[in-house]
Protein backbone atom coordinates (compact mmCIF):
# COMPACT_ATOMS: atom_id res chain seq x y z
CA UNK A 1 0.00 0.00 0.00
CA UNK A 2 3.66 2.11 0.08
CA UNK A 3 1.99 3.31 -3.66
CA UNK A 4 -1.26 4.74 -2.18
CA UNK A 5 -0.07 6.19 0.83
CA UNK A 6 2.75 7.88 -0.50
CA UNK A 7 0.27 9.52 -3.34
CA UNK A 8 -0.69 12.76 -1.81
CA UNK A 9 3.40 13.50 -1.46
CA UNK A 10 3.66 12.14 -5.35
CA UNK A 11 1.02 14.38 -6.20
CA UNK A 12 2.50 17.23 -4.49
CA UNK A 13 6.21 16.77 -5.65
CA UNK A 14 4.70 16.80 -9.69
CA UNK A 15 2.74 19.78 -8.94
CA UNK A 16 6.06 21.49 -7.81
CA UNK A 17 8.18 20.25 -10.95
CA UNK A 18 5.34 21.32 -13.48
CA UNK A 19 4.13 24.48 -11.85
CA UNK A 20 7.92 25.58 -11.59
CA UNK A 21 8.68 24.47 -15.16
CA UNK A 22 5.63 25.82 -17.08
CA UNK A 23 3.36 27.84 -14.49
CA UNK A 24 0.48 26.95 -12.86
CA UNK A 25 -2.25 27.25 -16.36
CA UNK A 26 0.12 24.61 -18.23
CA UNK A 27 0.38 22.31 -15.15
CA UNK A 28 -3.06 20.18 -15.95
CA UNK A 29 -4.40 17.58 -13.46
CA UNK A 30 -4.45 15.29 -15.89
CA UNK A 31 -0.58 15.92 -16.26
CA UNK A 32 0.43 16.09 -12.31
CA UNK A 33 -1.71 12.76 -12.38
CA UNK A 34 0.28 11.53 -14.58
CA UNK A 35 3.92 12.42 -14.23
CA UNK A 36 2.81 11.30 -10.40
CA UNK A 37 1.40 7.74 -11.56
CA UNK A 38 -1.81 8.53 -9.87
CA UNK A 39 -5.21 8.40 -11.05
CA UNK A 40 -7.32 11.15 -11.61
CA UNK A 41 -10.12 10.33 -9.70
CA UNK A 42 -7.65 9.90 -5.99
CA UNK A 43 -5.97 13.43 -7.47
CA UNK A 44 -9.45 14.92 -5.73
CA UNK A 45 -9.49 12.82 -2.29
CA UNK A 46 -6.23 14.71 -1.50
CA UNK A 47 -7.19 18.07 -3.06
CA UNK A 48 -10.50 19.83 -3.75
CA UNK A 49 -9.01 21.57 -6.62
CA UNK A 50 -6.12 22.72 -8.71
CA UNK A 51 -5.69 25.40 -6.44
CA UNK A 52 -5.59 23.78 -3.21
CA UNK A 53 -2.67 21.72 -4.89
CA UNK A 54 -1.16 24.61 -5.61
CA UNK A 55 -1.32 26.04 -2.07
CA UNK A 56 0.61 22.35 -0.99
CA UNK A 57 3.15 23.09 -3.58
CA UNK A 58 3.92 26.37 -2.30
CA UNK A 59 3.91 25.58 1.06
CA UNK A 60 6.35 22.70 0.45
CA UNK A 61 8.61 25.37 -1.50
CA UNK A 62 8.48 27.52 1.48
CA UNK A 63 10.29 25.09 3.36
CA UNK A 64 12.75 24.50 0.49
CA UNK A 65 13.14 28.39 0.76
CA UNK A 66 13.91 28.93 4.35
CA UNK A 67 16.23 26.26 3.72
CA UNK A 68 18.30 27.86 1.22
CA UNK A 69 17.46 31.47 3.70
CA UNK A 70 19.10 29.96 6.56
CA UNK A 71 21.95 29.01 4.01
CA UNK A 72 22.61 32.05 2.78
CA UNK A 73 22.00 34.57 5.70
CA UNK A 74 23.84 32.65 8.48
CA UNK A 75 25.86 34.47 10.38
CA UNK A 76 29.34 33.51 9.62
CA UNK A 77 29.95 36.43 7.84
CA UNK A 78 29.42 40.22 8.09
CA UNK A 79 25.84 41.32 7.55
CA UNK A 80 26.41 42.97 3.82
CA UNK A 81 28.22 39.88 2.51
CA UNK A 82 25.00 37.88 3.29
CA UNK A 83 22.99 39.81 0.94
CA UNK A 84 25.45 39.47 -1.63
CA UNK A 85 25.57 35.70 -0.74
CA UNK A 86 21.86 35.31 -1.23
CA UNK A 87 22.23 36.66 -4.55
CA UNK A 88 25.27 34.44 -5.36
CA UNK A 89 23.50 31.76 -4.18
CA UNK A 90 20.69 32.25 -6.09
CA UNK A 91 22.28 32.37 -8.96
CA UNK A 92 24.06 28.95 -8.58
CA UNK A 93 20.51 27.13 -7.98
CA UNK A 94 19.13 28.86 -11.32
CA UNK A 95 22.05 27.66 -13.17
CA UNK A 96 21.21 24.40 -11.62
CA UNK A 97 17.78 24.78 -13.28
CA UNK A 98 19.55 25.80 -16.70
CA UNK A 99 21.39 22.96 -16.74
CA UNK A 100 18.29 20.74 -16.09
CA UNK A 101 16.77 21.61 -18.51
CA UNK A 102 17.98 24.28 -20.87
CA UNK A 103 16.37 26.89 -19.05
CA UNK A 104 16.49 29.94 -16.28
CA UNK A 105 13.22 28.71 -14.10
CA UNK A 106 12.97 31.67 -11.83
CA UNK A 107 11.22 32.03 -8.29
CA UNK A 108 8.41 29.68 -7.86
CA UNK A 109 7.02 32.37 -5.74
CA UNK A 110 7.85 35.50 -8.20
CA UNK A 111 6.27 33.13 -11.29
CA UNK A 112 3.18 32.12 -9.29
CA UNK A 113 2.62 35.53 -8.02
CA UNK A 114 2.41 37.34 -11.57
CA UNK A 115 0.49 34.81 -13.24
CA UNK A 116 -1.98 34.34 -10.72
CA UNK A 117 -2.43 37.05 -8.14
CA UNK A 118 -5.35 38.91 -10.07
CA UNK A 119 -7.21 35.62 -9.64
CA UNK A 120 -6.51 33.29 -6.41
CA UNK A 121 -6.61 34.87 -3.46
CA UNK A 122 -5.63 32.47 -1.08
CA UNK A 123 -2.83 32.00 -3.16
CA UNK A 124 -1.87 35.69 -3.20
CA UNK A 125 -2.30 35.96 0.49
CA UNK A 126 0.36 32.67 0.68
CA UNK A 127 2.47 34.38 -1.48
CA UNK A 128 2.22 37.82 -0.01
CA UNK A 129 3.04 36.10 3.58
CA UNK A 130 5.94 34.57 2.10
CA UNK A 131 7.93 38.05 0.75
CA UNK A 132 6.64 39.88 3.82
CA UNK A 133 8.89 37.08 6.13
CA UNK A 134 11.75 37.45 3.03
CA UNK A 135 11.47 41.19 3.63
CA UNK A 136 11.53 40.82 7.57
CA UNK A 137 14.99 38.68 7.49
CA UNK A 138 16.59 40.84 5.14
CA UNK A 139 15.73 43.83 7.26
CA UNK A 140 17.54 42.05 10.80
CA UNK A 141 20.69 41.82 8.22
CA UNK A 142 20.21 45.82 7.59
CA UNK A 143 19.67 46.21 11.03
CA UNK A 144 22.91 44.19 11.85
CA UNK A 145 24.90 46.11 9.36
CA UNK A 146 23.73 49.23 11.06
CA UNK A 147 21.66 50.49 8.20
CA UNK A 148 20.13 53.61 8.15
CA UNK A 149 16.45 52.84 6.93
CA UNK A 150 16.21 49.04 7.90
CA UNK A 151 12.75 48.70 6.61
CA UNK A 152 12.97 50.55 3.38
CA UNK A 153 16.39 49.34 2.43
CA UNK A 154 14.48 45.44 3.11
CA UNK A 155 12.08 46.18 0.70
CA UNK A 156 14.64 47.88 -2.00
CA UNK A 157 16.58 44.64 -1.60
CA UNK A 158 13.44 42.27 -2.00
CA UNK A 159 12.82 43.91 -4.86
CA UNK A 160 15.85 44.24 -6.52
CA UNK A 161 16.46 40.17 -6.08
CA UNK A 162 12.56 39.18 -7.74
CA UNK A 163 13.57 41.92 -10.57
CA UNK A 164 17.01 39.92 -10.94
CA UNK A 165 15.37 36.81 -11.20
CA UNK A 166 12.75 37.64 -13.44
CA UNK A 167 14.72 39.39 -16.14
CA UNK A 168 17.55 36.54 -15.40
CA UNK A 169 14.50 34.56 -16.41
CA UNK A 170 13.70 36.56 -19.48
CA UNK A 171 17.05 36.72 -20.33
CA UNK A 172 17.89 33.23 -19.36
CA UNK A 173 21.25 34.14 -17.81
CA UNK A 174 21.53 33.96 -14.07
CA UNK A 175 24.58 36.02 -14.01
CA UNK A 176 22.35 38.75 -13.83
CA UNK A 177 21.77 37.95 -10.45
CA UNK A 178 24.97 37.59 -10.09
CA UNK A 179 25.90 40.83 -10.60
CA UNK A 180 23.53 41.83 -8.64
CA UNK A 181 25.73 41.30 -5.52
CA UNK A 182 28.11 43.90 -6.27
CA UNK A 183 24.93 46.25 -6.00
CA UNK A 184 23.34 45.20 -2.68
CA UNK A 185 25.66 46.92 -0.34
CA UNK A 186 24.49 50.47 -2.32
CA UNK A 187 21.43 49.71 -0.42
CA UNK A 188 22.64 48.60 2.90
CA UNK A 189 24.27 52.00 3.52
CA UNK B 1 -17.07 47.02 -43.97
CA UNK B 2 -15.76 49.48 -41.40
CA UNK B 3 -16.10 46.34 -38.89
CA UNK B 4 -14.50 43.72 -40.73
CA UNK B 5 -11.22 46.21 -41.86
CA UNK B 6 -10.98 47.05 -38.04
CA UNK B 7 -11.45 43.06 -36.91
CA UNK B 8 -7.41 42.71 -36.76
CA UNK B 9 -7.35 46.22 -34.32
CA UNK B 10 -10.33 44.88 -32.19
CA UNK B 11 -8.48 41.46 -32.29
CA UNK B 12 -5.30 43.35 -30.79
CA UNK B 13 -6.83 45.63 -28.36
CA UNK B 14 -8.90 42.36 -26.71
CA UNK B 15 -6.24 40.79 -26.80
CA UNK B 16 -3.72 43.30 -24.69
CA UNK B 17 -7.04 43.59 -22.32
CA UNK B 18 -7.60 39.84 -21.65
CA UNK B 19 -3.64 39.15 -21.70
CA UNK B 20 -2.81 42.02 -19.24
CA UNK B 21 -5.62 41.49 -16.87
CA UNK B 22 -5.04 37.49 -16.85
CA UNK B 23 -2.12 36.68 -18.15
CA UNK B 24 -1.41 34.05 -21.55
CA UNK B 25 -2.85 30.69 -20.66
CA UNK B 26 -6.42 32.58 -19.14
CA UNK B 27 -6.69 34.50 -22.06
CA UNK B 28 -8.54 31.97 -24.71
CA UNK B 29 -8.81 33.11 -28.41
CA UNK B 30 -12.66 31.91 -28.18
CA UNK B 31 -12.83 35.44 -25.19
CA UNK B 32 -10.57 37.25 -27.35
CA UNK B 33 -12.48 36.97 -30.39
CA UNK B 34 -15.99 36.89 -27.87
CA UNK B 35 -14.46 40.78 -26.37
CA UNK B 36 -13.18 41.85 -29.81
CA UNK B 37 -16.72 40.76 -31.39
CA UNK B 38 -14.90 38.74 -34.38
CA UNK B 39 -15.45 35.15 -35.31
CA UNK B 40 -13.10 32.66 -34.48
CA UNK B 41 -12.20 31.72 -38.19
CA UNK B 42 -11.27 35.27 -38.66
CA UNK B 43 -9.34 34.95 -36.26
CA UNK B 44 -7.16 33.21 -37.91
CA UNK B 45 -7.14 34.79 -40.98
CA UNK B 46 -4.99 37.51 -39.46
CA UNK B 47 -2.78 35.62 -36.43
CA UNK B 48 -1.00 32.13 -37.24
CA UNK B 49 -1.58 31.50 -33.86
CA UNK B 50 -2.47 32.90 -30.08
CA UNK B 51 1.32 33.46 -29.83
CA UNK B 52 1.60 35.36 -33.05
CA UNK B 53 -1.23 37.46 -31.36
CA UNK B 54 0.55 37.96 -27.93
CA UNK B 55 3.95 39.21 -30.14
CA UNK B 56 1.57 41.82 -31.71
CA UNK B 57 -0.12 42.27 -28.17
CA UNK B 58 3.56 42.96 -26.45
CA UNK B 59 4.43 45.49 -29.97
CA UNK B 60 1.64 47.43 -28.75
CA UNK B 61 2.34 47.39 -25.26
CA UNK B 62 5.86 48.75 -26.01
CA UNK B 63 4.48 51.46 -28.42
CA UNK B 64 2.65 52.66 -25.32
CA UNK B 65 5.23 51.86 -23.13
CA UNK B 66 7.89 53.76 -25.09
CA UNK B 67 5.64 57.11 -24.90
CA UNK B 68 5.57 56.26 -20.90
CA UNK B 69 9.56 56.81 -20.74
CA UNK B 70 9.69 59.54 -23.56
CA UNK B 71 7.58 61.27 -20.70
CA UNK B 72 8.88 59.71 -17.60
CA UNK B 73 12.62 60.56 -18.76
CA UNK B 74 12.14 63.74 -20.32
CA UNK B 75 15.24 66.24 -19.67
CA UNK B 76 12.93 68.97 -18.23
CA UNK B 77 14.68 67.24 -14.60
CA UNK B 78 17.93 66.87 -13.57
CA UNK B 79 18.51 63.27 -14.35
CA UNK B 80 18.18 61.33 -11.03
CA UNK B 81 14.83 62.73 -10.67
CA UNK B 82 14.33 61.85 -13.74
CA UNK B 83 14.46 58.22 -12.42
CA UNK B 84 12.23 59.30 -9.64
CA UNK B 85 9.56 60.04 -11.81
CA UNK B 86 9.51 57.30 -13.51
CA UNK B 87 8.87 54.88 -10.35
CA UNK B 88 6.13 57.81 -9.79
CA UNK B 89 4.47 57.36 -12.67
CA UNK B 90 4.45 53.47 -12.48
CA UNK B 91 3.02 53.99 -9.52
CA UNK B 92 -0.21 56.27 -10.24
CA UNK B 93 -0.77 54.15 -13.59
CA UNK B 94 -0.93 50.71 -11.22
CA UNK B 95 -3.23 52.39 -8.93
CA UNK B 96 -5.47 53.21 -12.35
CA UNK B 97 -5.67 49.79 -13.29
CA UNK B 98 -6.64 49.24 -9.22
CA UNK B 99 -8.93 51.47 -9.33
CA UNK B 100 -10.79 50.29 -12.51
CA UNK B 101 -10.44 46.43 -11.92
CA UNK B 102 -9.52 46.39 -8.04
CA UNK B 103 -5.85 44.75 -8.92
CA UNK B 104 -2.84 46.22 -9.74
CA UNK B 105 -2.57 44.31 -13.38
CA UNK B 106 1.62 44.75 -13.26
CA UNK B 107 3.97 45.38 -16.30
CA UNK B 108 2.35 43.33 -19.47
CA UNK B 109 6.23 42.36 -20.38
CA UNK B 110 7.51 41.00 -17.07
CA UNK B 111 4.09 38.98 -16.70
CA UNK B 112 4.69 37.58 -19.46
CA UNK B 113 8.01 37.08 -19.11
CA UNK B 114 7.53 35.12 -16.60
CA UNK B 115 4.67 33.35 -17.57
CA UNK B 116 6.31 32.19 -21.19
CA UNK B 117 9.97 32.84 -21.33
CA UNK B 118 10.18 28.56 -20.50
CA UNK B 119 7.72 27.82 -23.84
CA UNK B 120 7.68 30.76 -26.52
CA UNK B 121 11.51 31.58 -28.04
CA UNK B 122 9.81 34.46 -30.36
CA UNK B 123 7.90 36.28 -27.48
CA UNK B 124 10.85 36.32 -24.89
CA UNK B 125 13.00 37.42 -27.66
CA UNK B 126 10.93 40.09 -27.87
CA UNK B 127 10.74 40.57 -24.16
CA UNK B 128 14.44 40.96 -24.08
CA UNK B 129 14.41 43.46 -26.63
CA UNK B 130 12.31 45.47 -24.65
CA UNK B 131 14.09 44.93 -21.17
CA UNK B 132 17.42 45.75 -23.16
CA UNK B 133 15.91 48.80 -24.10
CA UNK B 134 15.13 49.84 -21.10
CA UNK B 135 18.24 49.19 -19.53
CA UNK B 136 20.07 51.76 -22.36
CA UNK B 137 17.62 54.23 -22.07
CA UNK B 138 18.40 54.18 -18.27
CA UNK B 139 22.04 53.92 -18.79
CA UNK B 140 21.92 56.94 -20.57
CA UNK B 141 20.40 58.88 -17.88
CA UNK B 142 22.69 57.59 -14.95
CA UNK B 143 25.77 58.46 -17.87
CA UNK B 144 24.38 62.32 -17.22
CA UNK B 145 24.05 61.97 -13.42
CA UNK B 146 27.88 60.67 -13.42
CA UNK B 147 26.72 57.56 -12.46
CA UNK B 148 30.43 55.64 -11.23
CA UNK B 149 29.43 52.26 -13.26
CA UNK B 150 25.77 53.09 -15.69
CA UNK B 151 25.84 50.01 -17.51
CA UNK B 152 25.80 48.12 -14.44
CA UNK B 153 23.33 50.42 -12.30
CA UNK B 154 21.07 50.66 -14.80
CA UNK B 155 20.27 47.09 -14.75
CA UNK B 156 19.93 47.20 -11.04
CA UNK B 157 17.21 49.96 -11.59
CA UNK B 158 15.85 47.97 -14.62
CA UNK B 159 15.77 44.63 -11.82
CA UNK B 160 14.33 47.03 -9.01
CA UNK B 161 11.84 48.85 -11.00
CA UNK B 162 10.32 45.03 -12.16
CA UNK B 163 10.84 43.53 -8.82
CA UNK B 164 8.89 46.76 -7.49
CA UNK B 165 6.17 46.09 -9.44
CA UNK B 166 6.10 42.66 -9.12
CA UNK B 167 5.88 43.09 -5.89
CA UNK B 168 3.31 45.54 -6.06
CA UNK B 169 0.92 42.81 -7.78
CA UNK B 170 1.62 40.70 -5.18
CA UNK B 171 0.73 43.08 -2.43
CA UNK B 172 -1.86 44.78 -4.55
CA UNK B 173 -0.40 47.78 -2.78
CA UNK B 174 1.13 50.21 -6.02
CA UNK B 175 3.18 52.36 -3.08
CA UNK B 176 5.83 49.86 -2.96
CA UNK B 177 6.62 51.17 -6.65
CA UNK B 178 6.56 54.95 -5.18
CA UNK B 179 8.48 54.25 -2.34
CA UNK B 180 11.41 52.80 -4.48
CA UNK B 181 11.47 56.68 -5.53
CA UNK B 182 13.24 56.89 -2.36
CA UNK B 183 16.04 54.26 -2.84
CA UNK B 184 17.07 55.03 -6.47
CA UNK B 185 19.00 57.71 -5.97
CA UNK B 186 21.13 55.09 -4.32
CA UNK B 187 21.82 53.77 -7.34
CA UNK B 188 23.11 56.40 -8.86
CA UNK B 189 26.37 57.45 -7.25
Amino acid sequence: MGRTSDAKERLIQSGMALIHAGGYAQAGVQDICLRAGVRKGSFYHFFASKSALALAVVERFRQFSDQFLDQALANDLPAVERLIRLFHMAAVLQEEFQRESGFVKGCPFGNLALEMSGHDEPLRHALVEIFTALRQRVATVLDEAGSSQATLQAEAVVNLFEGAILLAKTHNDPQIIRRMGVIVPELAR
